[in-house]
Parts: structure tokens; C-alpha cells; sequence
């Protein structure tokens, strides 16, 4: 396959907007991007774009991919809409770089958005149940805090983890949100309050559960071979990898573990020739606290029931020997599904570029993404490196 | 990129299936696939799969991709749900073939799936209109019959069309449905009762229109590097593409042509060196009469306004001389939204094979599939091709 660079990178705030509506979103986001090209970027020279959302504003729309490229003037391309759940966006920037990996297509925007703010809490309740299996799931009555409630309880009963572990997470986590202009939530939060926040779904409560959000995130993938006519400092794909498993969640092998991330990342390392000792950095799919202690033994950061240890050494805090969630994760940062994979990929841009700001990790050489489709149906991991 | 076959394809019989949901139609067409790979295939080596489809069931579900591959067995591969309306089929086919191209994956399924028949006919209009722009079309209460009646009056105006030719397009392919048994209309019509059929939206009338179906169909895309480990008579890819315009038809240069389908189609030519005058048959994408018209020129089979004499000629019946639709057709086949574009290729796949029965082109060399999304905000086309 052929070498493929990241080259641009943009994404609105996420929070809670009523005034913009997907497309404005969209907008937002893509021009960010482009403005982010360092030695600019004609439109026109975009071969194709992938567009990762689930609901797109309360799943009334279908063909979403060409009615917001055709809102920023992008006709004529090829125009997609990816949809795995909250991995969509994951996906939408795979489907790019396999694109561009193919030689078909040379410059390709990826980008995702979601608008999950102005529906109702039953509406919002039913835009995630879909994620899940809805015959045996959803409409069994089972919400999706309360698939990783008892993801999060057979963990804690497995390891002998102290819920402690999971409000640690949320402390980290929104520490980091407010370093982010981007975040949602830019407010941090000491342990004893995360700890004693109301419940959601035992063991997780309020302080467990990432928010419903606004927003939209774009990339550009570009073949590595042309990546220096847009900029002197590209960062380059050194692996990426998707997996999936059965989607409800009674059908798996074990719930503590998601064979999807496990297959995802397998892949990644191995065509990156890396292992999880060389990941500088990571954004991790932390949509409830469970699911960051989860990711770090999936993704090799810690063995099995190892990930209370990282978080007791501070290993992945900000200052930490390999920080995750830099950006706030969607705990803090905010997670509008479709948009959230393209944002962590964003992220990891930034920071190997030095353009992270209050929250630049030091000197990071090698980055990781790892998005979740819903309660691990699907994942997708990209490593990212630089000159 | 690497070079491309096909190696397998299957599909439901479409119709109308309220004994079966979207996991038993998709393990149909999935299992006949399976069966139809000539020297066998352990499901094992497949490394990837994408399922196209717009609602699946009623826009109930999100993350169709793994919950139907789990349903047959098949975890931890990437499994993508790929979504462009009517062309969410053809799209997984373009994906599938992207993602072998690229090198990264060898044996990749496409699938699509989708089921309409139990909605109800307000919901079924709904599902139809959300494939075009809901803000400026469907909310104004544009049906998708109405945007094709409109483009099928301007038609008629800007090349003084008799409506004749409209019926003559569902004329030949009920023809030719008789002849398949997957086809969910087997039945011939007369020209004098297709042109006196009750109107749905003037110019189109009840036989202009295609049916909601139920249906799913899957093809196997492997690198043709090893396509001789599941066949001696592979089908390759010879040339693939696809295109996009903006979503409502207000915005476009024209609306007697899609800009979508030409990209998609001067894209696939380029890549297998061929022109329209090499192509021995194809399926295209008749969702309404006049669409069959437009493509006839989009593809270049006839200059613009040009499509009338082909029929008169009968060049695009079964014994003519470029038959199109010998399948039936969206119009008689049945035209189960996200499983179309995937049916078109498997028919293709047949028709080079010489596997196609009582529908059997005379020893074609080289098919195109042409599959559109909602009133062509998307489209793709493939150059399929044998030894």
C-alpha cells in the first residue's frame, strides 16, 4: 500500500449550540481545516471525502455525505457517509486513508458531526440505544449507561477494583478539558466530588458518563509522497487497524475486554512495526470512565486488571509518561458521536505538531486514536508519527 | 492499486417478506454467496465487509454492519455500514473494492440489505424523502415521485420526449423480469396498459414508478492475485468511480442530466481505458422511468436527447444489441433500497459467467452497473470484465 500523511485539521468547539444545525457545523469545521493547511489549500484538489455521522440530527436525514460536501461546494466527488455508531467517525477517516492507501484517490477529506443537543432525554436516550443490539437490548429496556454499568461491575468484581479507579478517570479527564478552548467542559473536578456524585447506572454516576453533545471535526489524508505541497511538517499514518464484534453484548466472550479494539489495534502495531511501549500519547475512547480503564489493557498500555496502576502512578496524566486524553476525551471534551473519531485524530495532530497549546504533551513522537462504536461493536486505531 | 475480481455473489429473491427481518435476508444472500464461490470458501480468510443500507427496518437501528456479520458469524474484521440512499449498495462495492485495491485487506464482502415492505405508505414516503434535501424538498412536501416527475416534464420539454418512451422503458423491463426468478414483478406488461396506468405524479404513472421491496444481496471482492484460489472464471473490476452533486435538485446546472452519475461514470471508462461503445451490457438505475433515459445518456450509450432512438431501436432489450436491465431492473427486480447496487454487480457477475438462465445476454465481455442515490446526490459505476 502507498504511504499516506495527515496534513490539515480542524474541529468546532463541541458543546451546545441551537443556532447551527448540521450543516453550519459542518462548515465550521471544514474551514478550520482548511485554514490549517500550511501552505493553503484549493479546494478543488480534494479527490473524494468520507463523512462519519450516526443521527445527524434525530436520524431524519439519509445521503447526509453529499448534502453537507455540497454545502461547502464540493461537487462532483466521491461523497460518503460511514456510519458505525460512535466509532463513525473512526471509520470515516479508515475509509480515506484506505482510499488514498489504494492510489485511487490523492487528497480526501475526512470529517464527522453529530447534533445531539436540542432532542429531548427519551430521544436522546433512543440515539443511543441504537448503538447497541436493539431486539435483545434496547428494547429489553437496557440503556447504554447501563450496558457499561454492568461492563464496569464485572470489571470491578474481576480485578477487585475500587470504584475509586473510575472517578479517577473523570479527575484527569476534565483537568485536561480545561486546558481545551474546544471542550464542552472546561471545569475540573476533585475526586471526592466525582465520587460522590448522584447515580446513573451503578457503579457509574454522573461524574462516569461522557455528555451529549454538539459538533463536527475534519481532517485531510493526503498521499505521503505529495503531503509537502501542503505543508513542511505532515504527520504520517504508521498504522491503522478496525475490528468488530457481535453487537450485543450477552453474545461476547468476555465483557471486560473489547476484541474489537483488540483486533484494531493488533493490526495498527503490526503494520506500524510498534508496540504500545513506543505510543508517545493517546485519545482513547473514554465515552464512560469504564470504557479509558478498558482501552489502556486493550491497547497494551497495562496487562489485565493493570489499569487502576496507571491511574495510581499517574502514568497517563498530563505530565505523565504517556497521557491520555490530552484533549479532555469525550469525558470532558464532549462526544458528538459522528465527529468524535475525526476529533481524536485532530488531536493527535495537533500534538505531534506542537500546536496543542495549554495542554501540549512534551515532545511527543508517536500518537494513538482508538474510537468504540457503541458498547464495542466496532473500533478503529490509527498511530500517528512524525519526521 | 491492485488489481481487482469478484469471486462470489448472491441475493435474496426481492419481494415482499414479512416472515423475514434484515438478519435472515442478509444470511440469505450471504449463504448464497458462499455457495456460488466455485471451489469453495472458508469464511475465515474474509478480512473485512461492508454493508450498505438507508434504513434497515425503519431507521430503528444504528451499527447495522456488525450486528448483521455477527448474525453470520463473522467478528473482529473491520465491518462497515456504508449509507448514500438509494446507492448505499453500490457505495459498499466501491469501498470493497477500495480496501482491496489499497493492498491492506485480500477478501472483502459487500453486502447490502434493506426492508421496506412492512412500513406503512406515509413512512414508506418518508423513508424515500429523506434520500433527497429534507430542509428545501421533503419538508415542503416533495415526494420522490415528484422530483423525478419534474425532471422527467423537463425532459419531455427540452428534447419534445412523447411520454411513450417512459413506458417503453417498463415495457421492456417487466419483459425481461419474467425472466429472472428473483424478481419481485414477474410480469409483462403491454405498452397500452403501462401508458394508461393511473398517475402518481404527471408525467410518471403507476408503471413508471419502482416497487418498495425487501431484499439483500452480497458479493465476495478479492485481489485478483488470488482470485484463482476461489475460481477459474473470475470477473474483474476493470474500471470503478463514483461522483456526487449537491443534494437538492434546485441547486443544480441541470436536472436532465446528473452531474454524479457522469463523474462516476468518466472516472470507471479512464480506469479500464473503455468507452461506452465497449460495453456489452448493463444494469442501470431505473428507480422511475425516466431515470433509465437520463442514464442511457449519463453513460454515453446516446448523445443527450438521444435515448428515445435507442428504444425505439430496440438496442437495450434482452436480444438487442446492449441490453440494459436484462435483470428487470429496479422497475421489475424490486428495488430494496440498500441492496440494489449490490444486486447489479451480482447480475452482472451472473451475465459474464454465463450463469444468467432465461435472461442470458449473448457471451458479453464487458457489463456496467450504474446505481444512483435518491434523485442523484451520489452515484457509482463499475466496468466489470472476464478473461
Amino acid at each position: 500500500m502507498r504511504e499516506v500523511a495527515l496534513v490539515g485539521a480542524g474541529q468546532t468547539k463541541f458543546g451546545d449550540f441551537p443556532q447551527k444545525g448540521i450543516k453550519e457545523l459542518f462548515a465550521e469545521a471544514y474551514a478550520e481545516m482548511l485554514s490549517s493547511v500550511d501552505k493553503g489549500l484549493d479546494p478543488r484538489v480534494i479527490d473524494a471525502a468520507y463523512v462519519g455521522t450516526l443521527g445527524s440530527g434525530g436520524f431524519q436525514l439519509g445521503q447526509v455525505a453529499p448534502l453537507l460536501t455540497g454545502h461547502v461546494g464540493l461537487t462532483g466527488i466521491p461523497s460518503v457517509r460511514v456510519e458505525n455508531a460512535c466509532a463513525s467517525g473512526g471509520f470515516a477517516v479508515f475509509q480515506a486513508v484506505l482510499a488514498v492507501a489504494s492510489g485511487v484517490h490523492d487528497v480526501v477529506l475526512a470529517a464527522g458531526v453529530e447534533k445531539m443537543r436540542d432532542l429531548s432525554g427519551e430521544k436522546s436516550r433512543y440515539w443511543l440505544g441504537v448503538s447497541g443490539d436493539t431486539e435483545y437490548e434496547r428494547l429489553a429496556g437496557m440503556t447504554f449507561a447501563g450496558i457499561y454499568a454492568m461492563i464496569a461491575a464485572r470489571y470491578m468484581e474481576e480485578y477487585s477494583v475500587d470504584r475509586k479507579y473510575l472517578s479517577m478517570v473523570a479527575v484527569k479527564n476534565h483537568a485536561n478539558g480545561v486546558r481545551n478552548p474546544k471542550a464542552q467542559m472546561r471545569k475540573a473536578v476533585a475526586l471526592e466530588k466525582a465520587m460522590g456524585a448522584p447515580d446513573v447506572a451503578y457503579p457509574l454516576n454522573l461524574y462516569d458518563c461522557s455528555p451529549t453533545s454538539d459538533g463536527a471535526a475534519a481532517v485531510l489524508v493526503v498521499a505521503a509522497e505529495r503531503a509537502h505541497e501542503f505543508t513542511d511538517r505532515p504527520v504520517y499514518v504508521l498504522g491503522f487497524g478496525a475490528g468488530s464484534d457481535y453487537l450485543a453484548v450477552h453474545d461476547r466472550e468476555t465483557i471486560t475486554s473489547f476484541k474489537a479494539s483488540v483486533e484494531a489495534a493488533g493490526r495498527a502495531y503490526e503494520m506500524a512495526g510498534l508496540g504500545p511501549e513506543d505510543v508517545d500519547l493517546a485519545e482513547v475512547h473514554d465515552c464512560f470512565t469504564i470504557a479509558e480503564l478498558i482501552a489502556y489493557e486493550d491497547l497494551g498500555f497495562a496487562p489485565r486488571g493493570g489499569a487502576p496502576r496507571l491511574l495510581e502512578e499517574g502514568v497517563t496524566e498530563l505530565g505523565g509518561q504517556k497521557p491520555v486524553n490530552a484533549s479532555g476525551g469525550l469525558k470532558a471534551k464532549g462526544h458528538p458521536l459522528g465527529a468524535t473519531g475525526v476529533s481524536q485524530v485532530a488531536e493527535v495532530f495537533l500534538q505531534l505538531r506542537g500546536q496543542a497549546g495549554d495542554r501540549q504533551v512534551r515532545d511527543p513522537k508517536v500518537g494513538l486514536t482508538h474510537n468504540v462504536g457503541g458498547s464495542g461493536g466496532t473500533a478503529t486505531v490509527f498511530l500517528l508519527g512524525r519526521d
